[in-house]
């Protein structure tokens, strides 16, 4: 029964290998849901057609990301349960996204360094999660994050992998331009932050976002939508650009927030829908704070603030009483409840 | 008994109202006095008092801040002895402090914005003392140096908060202007060095702040008085430029590294006073460092360099027996040895 | 038999203090030989050459770093088999000669500085040897990495000890140049190399130092000889300007990550060399990262790029059964198999 673990060895039969390759790519729709928190396949099925939907080249590296990132964790071993819900393949898909959009897709040597990083991700997983075990937080984005920002960092240093001319070093400037939102960048904004999660400025790429939330669970996609409102009143109510509110980068960190507070990690409930949303204005605001601090090495903020904000907030959350109406299992230190959100309920993590 | 913890409800009589006020009101010069390690209320007082001095807005955002930050830690259900020895006051006093002389004083945006840091200051330092917990380190003012970081990085970025044209981002650039030190130089940064602790300029006010802890321990005033003297030592021997001496920003970090490590955290004693010292010029060295790494994101150093100086001179103190004459009790995370310096001991902290 | 812990005491006879010399240099050496991760007497002495023969001066400034080092963790009471095997020492070491190259070997404000330094950095080495502890990570050449960044970005701050005019801080741009390696640039990459570790650029010093490796253990100079043609391959594979190559600014961190992750803290083995070759050129991409990070604030990269590449490929080798065919002993936080490299084996550790 071991063989089973690393999928399919040469002794079994085509029965058993078919039964494998099924295992597999549920295994790999699994880890695209899990950028959401979902391990729920028609939310895979569906992230995935969002984005064939931006382009065919993103759909093809999510998809080759998130298969080569859940392979390298089956090749060296990695914890069973965390494959087997997708746990090891959704900072891959991000990683293998992230390269495409910011070195062009059509390079070979963006393709050949992508995979490069979906095997190094998978190893920086398992450090974060390591790391992080300390405190029993979840690693979330972090390694995806982590990677990404060493990549985009570095790249402009060679020759062979950086097409664009000049680095993206830069410091920033005090913002300008119109505050007023009229109602298309508002509904505009409120799906390209859904897109924006997937690195996508399209709003009908965010749509299908949505809808597979609300395919996976209603719940999930309900709290999400209150997530994109408050980042985009956030952002207004600060004096963000009408044009930043519009694009969605003011609002997915606000999203993934409010989905890690209120759901996932914390129960849902009135108070964790509080605690959530402040979390999510949190969130909106540290995304300027995040941009200024990677522009002068010509980083970006990625999901940065979504990360950072929701470490803060779940760790003081253990201090709250009043918030700790049915706390998650101090066992599992990943998306304990995202079965709770996924229309096919993974096995229970091991500890 | 337990509503107690959270303040008078409802069907208490008057005269039970009165005394929660009255307990809040302690609880609130408290958290103002902990800013330097004090949990004496005479103390709070007088630190409030130099405040009004420097300007009666800043003495308001101060104590508005620490009642702010307070009233939400009571609300969360944080510890009961936290909140009572101004343990969950202090961050919140500085962060509102910080908005204040940042974005301006005056502007309502300012106000709103200070109101929310201060709620969100107090989830940071739930999450920072959590963290923190693992090492068993005090947070110091770790909550109060990345919200005011965030918030300093991230105004420029909104136009309805930030009023001052250009962001702050710059590259620096090596130091220029007279060295020496005159006697007037010598005496205004001695003083204003205690100023700087709360972001004042006015050596006036830092003699507020010295008789202050003058009135809450003796001990104390003279350890601070010390690091006062190695800050303005340290900075001249390195050569800073004589302004930024007299005007304290060479000083601050040292008085409270010598507060930390000679009295609060390490027992004081000829051999931490040594410690102490050391540690005090590491602080003022790493100020400039962590100017020139604030800088290119429009940062600001505020406490860092204290925070990460004593963080390494605490977490190293361990290995070393010779500074173990009598070791405070691994059950404190927080300023344990304070009751000592204050004129009102504070109940024993709960582990 | 307790004051042998901190040499010789004076009531001992001439014969004892005479050991305690011996013994003292014997730590020096070792310490020299802990850059690395060796203890070997010989290798220490090798490496010391080696700096002499790049100048003097930096000859000396190395050893006198290791000698104040392990005199003040000595005189702190740290553990006496961390001083024994030299681990108190290569930081320091380390500090002394970044000192020395960065400031100005000549200055006496430099050399002053550096001993400050040195005190400084074995009250880091403490702290992080204990905030690592936590996951029982080695300390690496952390402490001389937070050091040295502050040194580097505080001192044009200082008009004592910065005589180099302007400061460093600048933004990053596209690199630039030719990219094809001639069997010039490739020789000479292969020893700077190792030159480079200790900061220098003559070919002829790292190829003292690969045979001061040679003398320790064979195994070891052949795991660095692979690090080293990994870091070259891998920056020419990523288009690296042909210049940077050469002078083994992109191939030190490959060879300590080789070095760390294949022999030292992994078992060395197949399967461990391989992953080690991942590891390798993660720290050669993640060079320019770090490069382009510390450059707005007048930072350097030192050895950044292997401290964190090694930390998360050690962290992450806990989840990979693969790769532990014979795992080091949790008890031991530092180079436990430093002592099967080294001529002289070195006391177990204590845990």
């Amino acid at each position: 029964m071991r063989q089973a673990k690393n999928g399919p060895t040469p002794g079994e039969s085509a029965l058993d290998r078919g039964a494998g390759c099924r295992q597999f790519g549920v295994q790999v729709l699994r880890g695209q849901a899990q950028v959401a928190f979902l391990s729920s396949v028609p939310a895979g099925l569906l992230f995935a057609v969002a984005l064939f939907a931006a382009g065919w080249e993103y759909g093809l590296y999510a998809i080759a990301g998130t298969a080569l990132g859940t392979a390298t964790s089956r090749l060296l071993g990695a914890d069973r349960e965390r494959v087997s819900t997708g746990l090891e393949g959704f900072n891959a898909c991000l990683t293998a996204l992230c390269f495409a959009v910011f070195l062009g897709a059509g390079h070979l040597s963006t393709a050949l360094l992508a995979a490069a990083g979906c095997v190094v991700v998978t190893v920086v997983t398992a450090a974060v999660v390591n790391l992080l075990g300390v405190w029993n937080l979840p690693s979330l984005t972090l390694p995806y994050c982590l990677l990404a920002s060493a990549m985009t960092t570095a790249a402009p240093g060679f020759e062979r992998i950086w097409h664009h001319g000049d680095g993206l070093a830069a410091l920033t400037s005090a913002a300008t331009g119109p505050t007023s939102l009229g109602f298309s960048d508002l509904w505009h904004g409120f799906f390209t932050g859904f897109a924006q999660i997937f690195f996508m400025p399209q709003w009908y790429v965010g749509a299908l976002v949505l809808a597979a939330l609300l395919v996976a669970s209603r719940r999930a996609a309900a709290v999400a939508g209150v997530g994109s409102l408050v980042g985009i009143l956030s952002a207004w109510a600060l004096g963000a650009p009408a044009a930043q509110i519009a694009d969605g980068t003011m609002g997915y960190n606000a999203i993934l927030v409010m989905l890690a507070l209120c759901g996932v990690f914390l129960e849902a409930g009135p108070r964790t829908l509080g605690y959530a949303v402040v979390g999510a204005f949190t969130a909106t605001a540290a995304t300027s704070a995040m941009a200024a601090v990677f522009a002068p090495s010509g980083g970006h903020m990625f999901t940065w603030p979504f990360v950072l904000t929701t470490f803060a907030f779940l760790a003081a959350a253990r201090s709250f009483p009043e918030l700790r109406t049915s706390a998650p299992s101090p066992a599992a230190p990943e998306p304990m409840s995202a079965g709770a959100l996924s229309a096919q309920p993974p096995a229970p993590q091991a500890p």
